[in-house]
């Protein structure tokens, strides 16, 4: 395998969580120790940066500010959520990156985030490919959606679903305050894929859950729904139920469109964010037991709360981006580093590097196993919960100034040639 | 001082808080390993559990599962809303809770809550002197909203006051990943009081908060605020704003209700609760600018989050309690043990026990002095930041197992005579 001698771009694309910034510092720290590695960049706002030819140079920045970035939540990079186009149908932002690329002397491209990022990274390496432009590839995972194909687990997923048990822990306690009947109901990130909801099951696993958990890989009926609450409130007086953002009725229709049917008939604004699914489920359950509700909507703060990270995870995602940079350096490239598990000699739960295809990743989306959840579809079995305890084992080591977070402050020196 | 040997009574009340089960413990371990105090009895639900006789022996708890309290939030022995009437125009309940008193041979009576709590306290001790009964009464205070007079601040408030700076940080974070525009609308609790939402300020002084912070305080202007908006989103494209949930504009309405009067006059179910003030403000401020929008209740979490809790809040509500229970066997009664800030030789914060006349706390709110908010009062000034920024420090000794956290699991064996 020749050495590639060149510079290296990394960025970071859709939605943040906790840890993305973990990662991006693994790569970005390999690199500017690495001794092939001629320059390191950060994209600006992921790709974008790079057609607008805004790079940061990432040795400006002080070493110590750099490993504050294992601790802070966002895309320190900035992000975007632009989707390159099929370079067979448009290629003018292709041959825009390669220009760019000529102009620095890219050499490798890094890009960390999620199912349309792997397609990015995959779309961008074929067409180097294709004009003869010697750069190596290397998607680095994020998602708090754990939702990408082949790899174990997500770097960021684990992070979300610590604070979410923790999270919903407390609530539990907090609901039961009061000898009075009171319905509480969780909403949770996840459109498609029900990991993040499901993460609340490991606080009904330490004693403290909720007593319905619906994920949208499972049709939601509403009537149903109703019932099993009566039940159980008629039975212990308080119930907490979770639910996925993304639940649908068996015509594929959002149950949170059935709230914002309501408030956009009525509601001058017309905007579904009103209301929310978790007020719209509250209302109903109210509605049919006439108790005391509560709806809660975990909103970004589930995605941003490095304040409650797993250790675990941002050890993860700081190897997937370390790795992706050696890996490179060795020749490597097309690959995203998934995470995979293994157990050593006394079953202890051990995470390594795994590559994986970018095509693969690109234009798959994984979900919640069925035989991971009860038998009634309303709740996790112990497969889940195997499956989730050791990610969101250890605390984060976060450094705190004035008992508050100390997240790093990049200066962004713009880089030039 | 004569010595007084009896039981005593433990009782938390009113809406709970990450720390008040701190105050609880150190009342109650103070009062298991006193010579005088024969036996210590946990009330369940507060004062509905004197009425009830329902009381909870503490000696049968094992002694490793109480210290856990000082991790656990809400109220471990059970929480009310019981308002006791006025004893000259009923005195029902009285009747019954010094029949409960003898009973059990009650000499102490520790209550832990707010306001309504320090009236109970105070009405139970005169009914008592009144009648020949001598019981010493005690108050331990407790809220998260920061409102009882006299004392510099009061247990609960900073571990709310930490987690909802930490959290502002993050959603800051969070809220700037993309180079589009976003305004973001934080609801915070507080009806009268704005102790909590002005806690967001302690973001803005690490350089990570709220553009615009409104109180309870000041009345509100829904066209002042849209300007406000509208002007700092067009210079940088990003908003911050932390509301009290009790803002009200200058004839005294709940801005809340502006929205729920849009939903209620539209909406079947026609609840208050739906949509809610981070709601309507965001869609507000949406229609006028054309921003993407995210409106946040930070809702129970604030009040429960004990794994962000400040270990001086933690420390100073278990001083808190034990205090009550030294001073009531030392002879003192009809007091609550408030929070007094001094300073040490080098200017170090230090936090002593105060005692209160119960009659001076139970009818007086707290609300924050207009001289700590800034001259446009849309924000905080220095003299707020010096006061609160001791209370928060130190991070919460929670003991974790699994990842999550280890909360008490008492046993609650009823206690008989």
């Amino acid at each position: 395998m020749s050495t590639l001698k060149g510079a290296a771009i990394i960025g970071q694309s859709g939605g943040p969580t906790s840890v993305i910034n973990a990662s991006a510092y693994g790569a970005i720290k390999t690199a500017l120790d690495s001794d092939v590695i001629t320059h390191v960049y950060g994209a600006e706002n992921g790709i974008k940066g790079v057609l607008d030819d805004k790079l940061i140079d990432m040795a400006m920045e002080d070493p110590e500010e750099l490993a504050l970035m294992k601790f802070t939540p966002s895309s320190a990079l900035g992000s975007c959520r632009y989707k390159l186009k099929d370079p067979d149908v448009d290629d003018t932002d292709y041959r825009r990156i390669l220009e760019i690329f000529k102009k620095y002397d890219v050499r490798y491209f890094f890009y960390n985030g999620g199912n349309d990022s792997m397609d990015t990274c995959n779309k961008i390496s074929k067409y180097c490919l294709k004009n003869g432009y010697e750069c190596r590839v290397m998607g680095i995972p994020k998602t708090i959606d754990n939702d990408l194909a082949v790899t174990d687990h997500c770097p960021g997923f684990a992070s979300a679903a610590k604070y979410i048990a923790t999270s919903v822990m407390e609530v539990y306690r907090d609901a039961r305050v009061y000898d009075t009947g009171m319905i509480t109901v969780i909403e949770i990130m996840g459109r498609n894929a029900g990991w993040l909801t499901a993460a609340s099951a490991l606080a009904a696993y330490k004693g403290n859950g909720p007593d319905l958990i619906y994920l949208p890989e499972v049709d939601f009926d509403l009537d149903s729904f109703i019932e099993k609450v009566k039940a159980i409130y008629a039975k212990t007086g308080k119930v907490i139920v979770c639910v996925s953002e993304g639940i649908h009725d068996k015509d594929g229709k959002y149950i949170a469109e059935y709230g914002s049917d309501l408030a956009s008939q009525r509601d001058s604004f017309g905007h579904a964010q009103m209301g929310g699914l978790a007020s719209y489920l509250a209302n109903v359950v109210k509605e049919a037991t006439g108790a005391k509700v509560r709806g809660i909507e975990l909103s970004l703060l589930q995605r941003c709360a490095a304040h409650s990270a797993s250790q675990t995870d941002i050890d993860e995602s700081f190897m997937s981006g370390k790795c992706a940079v050696e890996y490179a350096v060795a020749g490597i490239t097309d690959k995203m580093v998934g995470l995979k598990r293994t157990y050593d000699e006394n079953g202890k739960y051990v995470c390594e590097p795994e590559l994986v295809d970018l095509s693969v990743v690109a234009n798959t989306e994984k979900k919640v196993p069925l035989e991971w959840l009860n038998e009634t579809r309303d709740g996790m079995n112990e497969k889940f919960i195997e499956y989730c305890l050791p990610l969101i084992q250890g605390e984060t080591q976060m450094v705190k100034e004035d008992g508050l977070p100390r997240f790093a402050n990049l200066k962004k020196v713009r880089a030039t040639v």
